[in-house]
């Protein structure tokens, strides 16, 4: 299965989260997989980029086809979060951006 | 020192740069130092976020000032990468995404 999200043709929307894990994990894995069930659910999902290092620093971005779509997805997940351990509290810190893709390209080209 | 980037107020750019790289990575480190140095000195930088996991899958945020910034750094590490290594021959596929940013929050709150 490809890492990697389609690229539709822009304007479409990003949620790029980036975040340091803390010590405790207990529970992470399966909030994790059910935020990524709940999410390719969601009307207006495209699909997701996700990568993790060794100390724990994470980024997902994840993209969507309209800001309305992002909201109501954001309302699921504020529930499942609520639900499963309170306020993300699996996270030293994080930061969330919502952005609006405007240009694109992939490669590598010409090999 | 911070693996986060500053969160002015939007709107701001950023470039997602997601990548899977291949078996071939001689060169890469440096190249990869080189770029982050070009990039903390172009005029418009804001900061970058970076990782990578055991599999080689890695996702690199930066944000920008403008889109003007974005079209300079980009110059610049065309030329980079040309010098050092073609065309960007470690990634065995990559996407790169521009996007502007337009809103965003930090937590966990209410810890």
């Amino acid at each position: 299965m490809s890492r990697f999200s389609p690229m539709p043709s822009p304007p479409y929307y990003a949620v790029i989260f980036s975040n340091q894990m803390g010590e405790d994990s207990s529970g992470y894995g399966a909030m994790s997989d059910l935020m990524a069930s709940i999410s390719a659910d969601q009307e207006g999902y495209i699909g997701v980029e996700s990568t993790r290092d060794t100390e724990g620093f994470g980024i997902t971005v994840s993209y969507w086809e309209s800001e309305e779509a992002i909201t109501q997805w954001r309302e699921n997940a504020k529930h499942l979060a609520a639900q499963m351990k309170g306020k993300m509290t699996w996270y030293d810190h994080y930061q969330l951006r919502v952005a609006k893709i405007e240009r694109q390209y992939q490669g590598p080209d010409g090999r």
